[in-house]
């Protein structure tokens, strides 16, 4: 089959992927694989501690390395691709942003909660004064109504973002329900429209195409899964997929497939599976951040941790309310106790 | 969301998970593993060889336990699950299809390539005899037409198959593919329709759901995604996305997240990925039995091994026609040298 149909993808493996590896990436590595991704034609190479510029911290892990050598080493190390940074404002700052442009990036994704992207103004008009592409990329997207997202979606095309991306943070969207997400904003932004998925319900493949179906432009994927969680739409595979239906990437499978084997499987620690945690955390539909501290709840009021993330899930926690693991974990232990006693 | 739809599950982490572990169950393993996914509800559960009764040999792997020894424990593990297992014509024999009956084995899948159905008669016919539920399970499905594959269901219903599979063995079809096939035989045939996935294209639980979308009544899991190749559809992330879905499955879905963490996981020797190997193989849509010849080939021919199993998947070479992968490998290092020399 062929097409006239075109993908962009961004490969994330070197700033999704950090979390894979607790942030442990080399200035070697880097290069390597920002260099091998540049030869077999990737055009986007995001390069970032896992939580974005100024990421490395107690909260969310130290990077074993300044992520601005590292964006150095892949600037240094491509000739075709683009190094793109991603920003959470709260976490990284302008002077971050200054910083990743002046070492030679031309990418700034801005990103945010799903329901915040009114934190994002600033920092996309400051990339834009840097002349670098901008994305507005709309964190844990399935806790928005379709509505809500494209209203949000529509903020971030108004900041000026070139391009506006539905973030599948949990890895719990279905595929009906990306492709009703992807289509309303297709319909109603005229912005380049991206998508990125994770594989937590192994429906990350689904997911990207039920976006590509409904007209997406651009598309994360990580080579060898290499992503929080279950990892996000393997990269090397995703190129096959296209390739088969007919859809164009520019990206060289063979090399892709060489790099994912060579270069970027010993750099795992383990291999990339759907793990209890994972699945959980897909399956409730919760930050990833909350699996350690609902473990931690649920051992101190006897519950089921899983009964808790659901529970976070339904009503809706966000990050920064930590608080709130506890006080559902006392809640389900209060209503187990009456169970008993009636 | 609730619906009345009802999907019966099999799991086959006791049968095609044993070629991910090169034939290496034990008793104990298979009956701790029988037994708790019985507790969990699933309804039939699969005890073969990874090639079926009869499999353990040089040329398939030799079994380190007995598979009589494993279904016989399978059996005496569970209360309600029924224990499957499969057989294919030429590996298995009449015999072991008699003695597994005779152990209690309550499910006969009769495999045949999707061209062949015509060998599997006598034996849909003799667990019929035995009062064993039978299915005609279409192996390679990818690599017959439409047409020919409705054909070859209708004999195996014809046969009295109870069920017919559509079996992607190399995990090549796509998901509109997938909706194609099981919407014709869902509209050409009156018997129960399967789908059984392979994730080399990381589109098992995509072409899961397009199965379940057009019909299919039946469909197969691995467990911790334990299965050839890289692994089947995750029965517990399957269990978990029909759960969202409003698609009753009479699984548990907790019990299946603890199996799959503390029982399955740790008879893994590494945890079950997309790799260089699966990826090619389900891109050229070749037997995975291809692709050790095709490396050898390669080396010997000067090729890549890639651009035999490729060719070997448009030529669709079959099982017993080895000699075609060497023939293929010298017609490539042939065209390289053309290619030079001109």
């Amino acid at each position: 089959m062929q097409t006239d149909k075109k993908i962009i993808i961004t490969e994330v493996a070197l700033r999704d992927g950090s979390h894979a590896i607790r942030h442990q990436y080399t200035v070697d590595q880097v290069a390597a694989v920002a260099g091998a991704l540049d030869q077999a034609g990737v055009p986007y190479i995001e390069v970032s501690h896992g939580d974005g510029l100024g990421g490395s911290s107690l909260q969310y892990g130290l990077s074993k390395t300044n992520e601005m050598e590292l964006i150095e080493a892949a600037v240094s190390a491509v000739d075709q691709a683009k190094i793109a940074v991603l920003l959470i404002p709260g976490i990284g700052t302008v002077r971050d942003l200054n910083e990743a442009a002046a070492l030679g990036a031309k990418m700034a994704r801005v990103a945010t909660h799903v329901t915040e992207a009114d934190v994002a103004p600033q920092h996309i008009a400051r990339a834009k004064e840097l002349g670098m592409e901008t994305v507005g990329f709309l964190m844990m997207s399935h806790m928005a109504s379709p509505e809500k997202l494209t209203e949000q979606a529509k903020l971030m095309e108004g900041y000026g973002a070139d391009t506006v991306y539905i973030v599948d943070s949990a890895g719990a969207l279905l595929p009906h329900e990306t492709a009703e997400r992807i289509r309303r904003l297709k319909n109603e932004l005229s912005v380049n429209i991206g998508f990125h998925a994770h594989n937590n319900l192994s429906l990350a493949m689904a997911n990207t195409l039920a976006a590509i179906q409904e007209g997406a432009d651009r598309i994360d994927g990580s080579i060898r899964c290499l992503g929080a969680g279950a990892g996000n739409t393997q990269t090397e595979v995703l190129v096959a997929v296209l390739d088969r239906m007919g859809i164009q990437t520019g990206v060289d499978l063979y090399k892709m497939m060489d790099i994912a084997e060579d270069l970027v499987a010993p750099i795992l620690e383990k291999p990339q599976e759907i793990t209890k945690g994972s699945l959980v955390l897909g399956y409730a539909g919760v930050y990833s951040s909350f699996l350690l501290h609902a473990q931690r709840a649920a051992q101190q009021f006897g519950v089921d941790s899983r009964d808790i993330l659901i529970e976070l899930g339904k009503q809706k926690v966000v990050g920064g309310q930590e608080d709130m693991i506890f006080d559902v974990a006392a809640d389900l232990a209060k209503q187990s106790a009456n169970l008993v006693t009636k």
